[in-house]
C-alpha cells in the first residue's frame, strides 16, 4: 500500500472511531519510525555532575547512583576524573609501545590488539578519591555528589598477561610505569603482582568501543584498584625495577598519616556500601512498603554480606544481594522497608569474601587520621527526618 | 591560577619544549573538558542497519553483532521491531492496568511501580524472525543483516508473579493478554506457565530507564520467549482463560508446517549460535592467528557447550566460553584459529543445558519444511575463500 493512501485509512479508522482529529494528531497515532541509534527518551534527563570551576579539563564529573538501575553504569554516565581533558585520538594511528626490562620490546596497532585472544568481564572502576569529603572535608548532599566517582561496566580487553609473556619480562622486572596520551601524560607505577592476574589491556565497554571519557582507545584496567591508576588513553609500558614516584602517586592518591609519613600505593579499593535510595536529597511522602537500595564492591573480591542499620548502628539485618555476584564488581544489595514517618538512621555495612568488615567513619579516623582526602571506605550514614527529608548524615 | 595565566604557561612550556606552536595547537594539548552526558568517539560509527522502506514505522533494524564486544549490548543499538512506530510516552502520565479474571483489578502508576521490590539480571532478547531468511528466502551477506535482531541487556524491573499474587489470579486464570500504547495496541497472549519465574514488567536497561525503542516506560519481559511477546509501552495485562488469537499470533510468529497445519505460541527461542568474527563482509588480509568469536544462546537455559568446524561440519572443536554463564543470556565464545589461507567452511554448534544440541538446516528443514520465516535456530555456517573473504554461505 503507497504512504498516501494507507495515512488516509489510518485517518478515516480513527475518524470513524472517536471523531475528527486535531491537527497533529496524525503524527501522534504512527509513532517514530525505526533509527540507525536509539537515544534516550526526551524525559529521561540523568546527567554527570561537576563542581563549578575555571580548568573543566582538570576535575572530575559523578555518576547518578541514584537515578541507575541493577549493576551496569550507562557509558555516557560513567564517571569522570581526567587531569589534562580527554584527547581526541585516532584509532588508526594509536599504538602501544611495551618496552624496558624486557626481552621483546614490541609496538602494536589497535588492530593488532583486537585479533589478540581477549576476554570480557564486570568490574567497578572506583576514583581513589571517591567519597572523599566524608573525612571532613566537605562532602556532597546526595549519593551522586557525594560517592558518585565509581561506576561499574562490562569491559573487554586483552589480558596483560598474555602480552606481558610475549615481551618476556627479565629478571629484575617488577614494575610498569603507565603512560596515557593525554596532555599531562599521565603516568603511573604498577606493581606486578598476583592481582595482575586480572588486568586487561580494555578497549571495550558496555558491548562497544571505550567512550572517549574512559580512554579510547586503550586502556591500562587492574580491577578493584583506584581508577587514577589505570591509565586511559594508554600508550606505553615502561618495564622497570622500581617505582617512578610520580606526581599522581606522591603528591596525589596517596594518605598523609598522623605521624607525618604517607601511606604510598594503597591501590585496592577496600570494601565499601552505600544506599542509593532512600539518600540525600530524597523525601519520603508518606509512610509505606519502600524497597531500600543500593551498591556494595570491594577491591579485594565478591561482596558476601550487607547488612542495614535504621537505628543508627544500634542493630543490623540482612540485605538480599543480587545474584550472580562477581569478583571487583559492583554488588546490588535491596531490602523492603516500611517507613513509619519517625526519624531515621539509616547505612549500609559490606563484608567482603576476605572476611573484611568496612569499618565506621570513627574507625577509620582512629587508624589514619583525617589528612587524607583519598581511599575513604567508612559506614555511610543518611538521615532520614520525621518529614521524610533525607539528608547526609556527614554533611 | 587564573585560566589565562594557566593557559599561558601551558603555551610557554610547550614552546620552550618543542619550538613555537602552530595555530590550534593549544586546544590540542589540553584536551576536552569533562561533560555532563558522555558521547562516544567521534572514530566509532557502528549503527543499526534497516531494509529500505517506504513504512519505516513498521519494520525492523538490527544489531552490528560483529561490532560489539562481550555479551552487553550497547542499549542504543539494540535491535528494533516494531508494528507502528515508537510512541512518545510521559512516564508522569503512563499507568498499567491488571484486569479480567483477578480478585483485586489494579491500576499502577509509574512512581508506584518503581517503588516496589524488583530485580536486575542479564538476558536476551530475540526477534522470533531472527535469521528468518535462513530458511531459504532472502538472507543477509553479513552477520547484522542475517542475525541482527538479537541484543542482549541487563534488565530490571518488578517480578510479574509479585503483581499476580498481589492482584490474585481467580481459578481459571491461564492467560494474560498484554498490550501496549503503540499505534497498533499491540496485544500478544501469553501464557501463565512456570516460565513465568523469570518473567518481570521492565522499566530499566544497561543502568538506566528503557530507551524508548526498547518500550519506555514499560515492558513485558519473558526471558528467552520471542521477542515479540514481550510487549513494548505496556499497558494492560487482561487475564483470561484462553489466548485471543491476535493477529500477531496467528498471521505473523506462527509457523506453517508441511501439513498445511500451524505451530502457535512457539514461544521459547530454542538454542542458538553464531560465528561474529570471521563473519560475513570480512576479509582476512594474510595467514594470520586470530580469534574467532561469537554469540550463543538458548530460550531454555543455559549454554553448556559451543562446538566450532572449519571444515564444513566434518570435525568439531570445543570453544572457550566467557565465565559465568547466565541462564537465557548471551554466551560468548573464542577460539584460537590459525588462518592458513586455504578456503574453510566455519560454523558453530551450541548445546543448551536441557542437553539440546542445535540441529543443522537440513534436519530443520526436513522437521519443519520451509514455508516459516520464523523460529530459525539452524547451524550456521560462513564461507572463507582463499583470497580470505568472508561471505554467508546459504545467501
Amino acid at each position: 500500500m503507497a504512504k498516501t493512501s494507507r495515512r488516509q485509512a489510518l485517518r478515516l479508522g480513527a475518524a470513524l472511531g472517536s471523531g475528527a482529529l486535531a491537527q497533529g494528531e496524525e503524527a501522534r497515532l504512527l509513532g517514530t519510525p525505526l533509527g540507525p541509534y536509539g537515544e534516550r527518551s526526551r524525559h529521561v534527563t540523568s546527567v554527570r555532575t561537576m563542581r563549578q570551576t575555571r580548568t573543566p579539563e582538570a576535575g572530575s564529573s559523578a555518576t547518578p547512583l541514584a537515578e541507575t538501575y541493577g549493576i551496569i553504569t550507562p557509558s555516557a554516565l560513567h564517571y569522570e576524573r581526567h587531569h589534562a581533558g580527554i584527547p581526541d585520538i585516532d584509532p588508526a594511528t594509536h599504538t602501544l609501545t611495551i618496552h624496558g626490562l624486557v626481552e621483546r620490546p614490541l609496538v602494536l596497532t589497535m588492530a593488532e590488539l583486537r585479533r589478540l585472544p581477549s576476554v570480557s568481564r564486570i568490574h567497578f572502576l572506583e576514583c581513589g578519591g571517591n567519597s572523599g569529603g566524608e573525612w571532613g572535608a566537605k562532602t556532597g548532599p546526595d549519593v551522586q555528589r557525594s560517592y558518585g566517582l565509581a561506576s561499574c561496566s562490562e569491559w573487554t580487553g586483552v589480558p596483560l598477561r598474555l602480552l606481558l609473556e610475549e615481551v618476556g619480562l627479565k629478571p629484575k622486572a617488577s614494575w610498569l610505569i603507565a603512560e596515557g596520551a593525554d596532555a599531562c601524560r599521565m603516568q603511573r607505577s604498577v606493581p606486578i603482582v598476583a592481582a595482575l592476574d586480572d588486568a586487561m589491556l580494555a578497549y571495550g565497554q558496555n558491548g562497544e568501543p571505550l567512550r572517549p571519557a574512559q580512554g579510547f582507545p586503550l586502556r591500562l584496567l587492574t580491577p578493584g584498584w583506584e581508577g587514577n591508576v589505570q591509565v586511559k588513553w594508554l600508550r606505553r609500558l615502561h618495564v622497570t625495577d622500581q617505582p617512578y614516584m610520580t606526581r599522581d602517586e606522591t603528591s596525589k592518591y596517596s594518605d598523609l598519616m598522623p605521624d607525618g609519613k604517607a601511606r604510598l600505593f594503597s591501590l585496592p579499593q577496600e570494601a565499601k556500601s552505600v544506599i542509593t535510595f532512600p539518600s540525600g536529597g530524597h523525601t519520603l511522602d508518606r509512610p509505606a512498603l519502600l524497597e531500600l537500595t543500593g551498591l556494595a564492591w570491594s577491591g579485594r573480591g565478591r561482596i558476601e554480606r550487607v547488612e542495614i542499620t535504621f537505628d543508627g548502628g544500634a542493630t543490623w539485618r540482612d540485605a538480599r544481594l543480587d545474584e550472580p555476584r562477581f569478583r571487583l564488581a559492583f554488588t546490588r544489595f535491596r531490602l523492603p522497608y516500611r517507613w513509619d514517618a519517625k526519624p531515621a538512621a539509616i547505612a549500609s555495612r559490606a563484608t567482603d569474601e576476605t572476611g573484611y568488615v568496612q569499618p565506621t567513619r570513627e574507625q577509620l579516623i582512629a587508624a589514619r587520621g583525617a589528612n587524607s582526602g583519598y581511599h575513604f571506605n567508612g559506614i555511610k550514614f543518611w538521615r532520614i527526618a520525621a518529614g521524610g527529608q533525607v539528608t547526609n548524615a556527614d554533611a
